[in-house]
């Protein structure tokens, strides 16, 4: 979408093709899982963000292969052949092999994925209401969030917000607050991307919340209602995935190629080797930038490659050499609920209120729509002063949702 | 819930069972299904609402059957045996018989029927746009909806603002005003339950927003993408039922008489002839109150009956006799798309810009919730200026929503 809109100007017609209908903002992603924002908040129609660039076709459609020696890319409605292609299909959720788990442990990459989970959260809260059983209320009111980077540190926070705050007097038969919230890392600490001590200060606010934190717990298996470590298990209704993804299985139809995570290997100028023509960029990328960084998989890097891309084919158009991509480095961000987040840039590094405030900023700026802004604004400010939550609706049929849903 | 809340002080305990979470602003729910609020705008927790009612729980239940003479409520969880009942189960969708045009033709009871009806309504331009044939453009573009009673005319008339204002510069293969929007009504004038010359109002101003109004055309079958009349037959993708409801199958379990529309038929203190402990209320109910009048099913009668119904029980309590039940007539109001609506109370009748407004204070007041009512009055706000809507999102897996869905 960024190459798209930095292409308004040139001399090219661009078709953007995808599978929703929707820009997601996957950084506010747990934030609908967990009914603070609605779906509407964080997403945003493709075509009205490049209904001004009169040289862009949007398609609402599935890219299933693409043929680089043919220069097509094969859609349900047949092959649409291209001079200049830009992959940016991401990733998607990975059990590492345990595809099995999927269903007893969800996972959070898109918008059903987060109301899938929020559905799961406040039934739990229901379910345990009218449960006479204790050990089985038990089992209702715990919550494992598998995997420690930001996605797993801010669900944990935020369910633990959910139970000690926002539900307290809604109940009568449970008390919300004793429900068990546990974070289970396979590593030797949660936010192993972030500084060791400002990794060790959110784990003690996650902890000051209510949040178990397991660290060196690698999962042996998911089962229902079940998670199976080394030498213990967690029985739990809600288990939630937030240990890792993997690239677009597109990757695999690429003759090119791939890194061990499965990434398209790319030159440091975006493009395939052997395919001057054909670019991959954001997650589905594998890329080492000029300056010999191997670039993570951020929404920064994702959004510069975009613009350096497109750049790229201005140049190819003009006859120019294309340039190597070189990475602006904005920092890391991660919140772990209600007024605390940690902040690292250059150096500087932020923990609690302050850090907060910064994380709030980054992510209202980063939203695409002044309206958008201003309402998420709003929910944030009301959340903040009153512990409610904007989007705590369960819907689809009763008799969908009993026990095993 | 209206009832629950007034027994808040009452030496009574209240258990409030609904097969939702949440309570459903009914009278906006066009505006989910028209993309413009979303769920969580019109949606409320029902435990957030009834928490300060320490005598209250809430069970998130379906009650399947009632017996008045046993004094219990069967629900999934076994049954709940009661002193006094207020039975408030609604209405459901009705196809008069023709069950097997619910496939057809969607309904608009529930949030998932909104999110049905806007994920319906998004794809068909979605879909229209990579149409290369023209014919089968055309049943992509066409939009019929079967009533013409306010929930009738206020979905034809967004669905008309959606293709000639929020979509119009979205697309490049189709010109979205090219859409042909019809409203269907059996009888034969639009509104029928408003002033003659107010509703012929209406009409003229949906026929200038582009709605094709068929009167007297009653329908006579509905097939996959067909609407067949006595002498004609319209071939659309998007169908909508806003012809009819029924009062909930709750009503045939009861050992009481019904009326022909299948409403149990109460007294005017709203209790169940010989059961002096069971009140029925809402659109479930047959009831003509203390001064001979029939009463409509409209929200303002149920909120009405719901306080009746506190009071007659409080009065049982104390030993004293109930009092009849006396409606407040507060009038009509139906709107017509951005801009005009028409409104009669007390021989007062407005048309155009002021009754909008009026609609647009009496919707914002009832609405509960502060938040809600400032995120709706911005959204209104947003949409007014700019035609845009605020929540232009489809969600589902694309494998579940080919041509058949």
């Amino acid at each position: 979408m960024r190459a798209a809109l930095a292409l308004r100007r040139a001399p090219v017609t661009v078709t953007l093709i995808d599978k929703r209908n929707h820009h997601l903002f996957q950084p506010l992603l747990y934030q609908v899982a967990t009914a603070g924002l609605s779906p509407a908040n964080i997403a945003y129609p493709i075509r009205s963000i490049v209904r001004r660039n009169r040289n862009t076709h949007v398609l609402l459609d599935d890219v299933t292969a693409v043929d680089l020696v043919g220069r097509t890319v094969t859609t349900s409605q047949g092959p649409i052949p291209y001079d200049f292609l830009i992959l940016a299909a991401g990733a998607d959720n990975s059990y590492f092999g345990h595809d099995q788990w999927s269903k007893f442990a969800l996972g959070l990459k898109s918008l059903e994925n987060a109301l899938d989970i929020r559905r799961r959260i406040l039934l739990a809260f229901e379910l345990a209401e009218r449960e006479e059983n204790e050990a089985a209320r038990g089992v209702l009111l715990t919550f494992v969030v598998i995997g420690g980077g930001p996605t797993g540190v801010e669900l944990a926070g935020a369910i633990a917000e959910i139970a000690r705050q926002v539900m307290v007097t809604d109940f009568r038969s449970i008390d919300p607050r004793e429900s068990r919230i546990v974070l289970v890392e396979a590593g030797p600490r949660i936010l192993p991307t972030f500084d060791e001590k400002l990794a060790a200060k959110a784990a003690a606010a996650l902890n000051r919340r209510g949040v178990e934190i397991f660290t060196s717990k690698p999962v042996k298996d998911i089962e229902h209602e079940l998670v199976q470590l080394q030498d213990s298990a967690i029985a739990a209704r809600t288990i939630i995935w937030a240990a890792g993804v993997a690239p677009s299985k597109l990757a695999r139809s690429l003759d090119a190629e791939l890194d061990r995570a499965g990434r398209v290997k790319v030159g440091s100028d975006l493009t395939i080797p052997g395919h001057r023509e054909a670019f991959v960029i954001g997650d589905l990328a594998s890329c080492v930038d000029v300056e010999g960084r191997t670039m993570p998989g951020l929404a920064p890097v994702a959004l510069q490659q975009g613009t350096a891309v497109a750049g790229n084919i201005r140049r190819a158009i003009e006859g120019r050499p294309y340039r190597q991509f070189r990475y602006v480095d904005k920092g890391m961000l991660a919140t772990v609920g209600r007024a605390y987040a940690i902040a690292q840039f250059d150096g500087i590094k932020l923990s609690g209120f302050i850090a907060w405030i910064v994380w709030t900023f980054v992510h209202i700026a980063y939203l695409i729509g002044f309206r958008n802004r201003l309402i998420v604004m709003i929910e944030w400010a009301w959340a903040y002063f009153t512990s409610q939550r904007a989007a705590r609706i369960v819907t689809g049929d009763i008799e969908s949702r009993p026990p095993s849903i």
